[in-house]
């Protein structure tokens, strides 16, 4: 059992960075498996390190712009520390005494070329405060119903989670639907996933949970995102895909915490709205 | 002098619902003459009227959409009424003993075809709760500097707050830029204009100054848009203007606290997200 805190933090950290080497890597070959088979020019991952002031961390992100799958695609892996300001440490759990935070995770948005594949979220998260926890989640957007696609999606998922806990599914599910939902239309995000935070139970069994998340989350990507990108599409579909993604960048700009903490704790911005599809219409 | 209360709100939502009519009539006649001049087919508005549950009033909505000016261009006219909630009540000035209020407004943005015209807002607003009293502004987010129309459109309302008090374009403008502004970007929505609220010094003048904030901009707004409406511009004249709108979908969903007041307070969704341009891009 580790009881350093010091060698925990490695350990995630260099997980998610791990990760994040992973799924850029099965991205690509999907980029490039595509641009085979169809005669065009794949884009590749360009990858850019930034820097918090006064030695408090940064990271990596790597980023697809106008790929032939990708519309947009960034995987962001980070390590950061700091002080929570005044306003902000009431708010954080464990920080309302001592301000001092460190935090490391991935998160990986991914908005497609082809409207028939879903729009997918996937993040993981170690946070350092008096306290310390984990947080997650990934989940999908389709801008079309596609029945099979969402058991297939929810399918792997649940199976992940069972072999952790079988309370987690339902739980984490439920958290999910409550967390993107835009109360103004009174809908969600999309299908849903899985979404948890605070998880504190035990150390050990709580990182594997998350290790198997990341996993499963690239599994489930990979799976979706071949199964239709031969599909062809019309003009009128790609429009209600960008229509669907302005409901995207409203959440993600008036309710997501994770947007709202970056942007007010000085993260990379870039960073930070890489969430945000490139184009969005409204009607 | 007026005392009676029910008299004001009268007056002010009368006003307003004159001034959207006015407003309607002279965007439509730059639509109608466009058209005259380019053979081109002409949009015209769209009025929809919405009503809030339990009468508490209600508004109508004047729309372009995909016009051959306005890429959209929208003007509400509300009056409301009803109980503010309890976790809402104590940032409303006056509203913290007695939740009870009544508003009643103008708003009006409007998103350019032609990317060398800037996008245009303005708003008048007459609120009462246990207090009474009146904000508004303009402000102008062109997507390419332009030395002139920067003047002009500063000195027009310069001129205008003048007439009533030295005092107020100097205050109004540091207001507006102060509000208008992107921290994480660190930088402002636009070129500015003015922004005022809280404005209760005398009712009889700080009406006359609102109603001539509503005409200054109709000048300003109409001088502005007849001025380029015959320019030429480019695809990437397009696309800098579409990144422009980003910003401003960033600035509206993240800071704006007319889109926070109305969205949580069960105004109408459409009418709210009038504001947002039909089409942006994040590079």
């Amino acid at each position: 059992m580790i009881k350093n805190i010091f060698l925990k933090k490695k350990i995630t950290s260099s997980w998610f960075s791990f990760l994040q080497e992973a799924i850029c890597e099965e991205f690509q070959k999907i980029e490039v498996d595509f641009a085979k088979k169809t005669k065009k020019k794949p884009k590749y991952f360009i990858k850019k390190n930034w820097k918090k002031s006064k030695n408090q961390g940064g990271g990596t992100y790597a980023r697809i712009k106008n790929g032939i799958i990708f519309d947009s695609v960034g995987i962001n892996f980070s390590e950061v520390s700091g002080k929570f300001h005044k306003k902000f440490k009431s708010q954080i759990l464990g920080a309302n005494k001592n301000p001092n935070y460190w935090a490391s995770g991935i998160s990986v948005v991914a908005h497609m070329k082809n409207p028939k594949i879903p729009a997918m979220h996937f993040n993981t998260r170690f946070i350092v405060t008096s306290k310390k926890w984990f947080g997650g989640g990934m989940d999908a957007t389709p801008s079309f119903k596609d029945a099979r696609e969402n058991r297939l999606f929810h399918k792997n998922i649940k199976l992940m989670c069972n072999r952790h806990n079988k309370k987690y599914y339902p739980k984490y599910k439920k958290w999910c639907d409550n967390y993107f939902y835009l109360p103004h239309r009174n809908e969600t995000r999309g299908i849903g996933g899985i979404f948890f935070d605070y998880k504190m139970d035990n150390w050990e069994k709580d990182f594997n949970f998350v290790k198997d998340v990341g996993l499963c989350f690239l599994d489930s990507a990979k799976t979706i995102i071949r199964r239709k990108m031969f599909s062809k599409w019309t003009k009128r579909q790609k429009n209600i895909q960008l229509v669907k993604r302005g409901r995207y960048i409203e959440f993600n700009l008036l309710y997501d915490r994770g947007t709202k903490f970056g942007l007010s704790t000085g993260g990379n911005v870039e960073a930070i709205l890489m969430s945000l599809p490139p184009e969005a219409k409204w009607e």
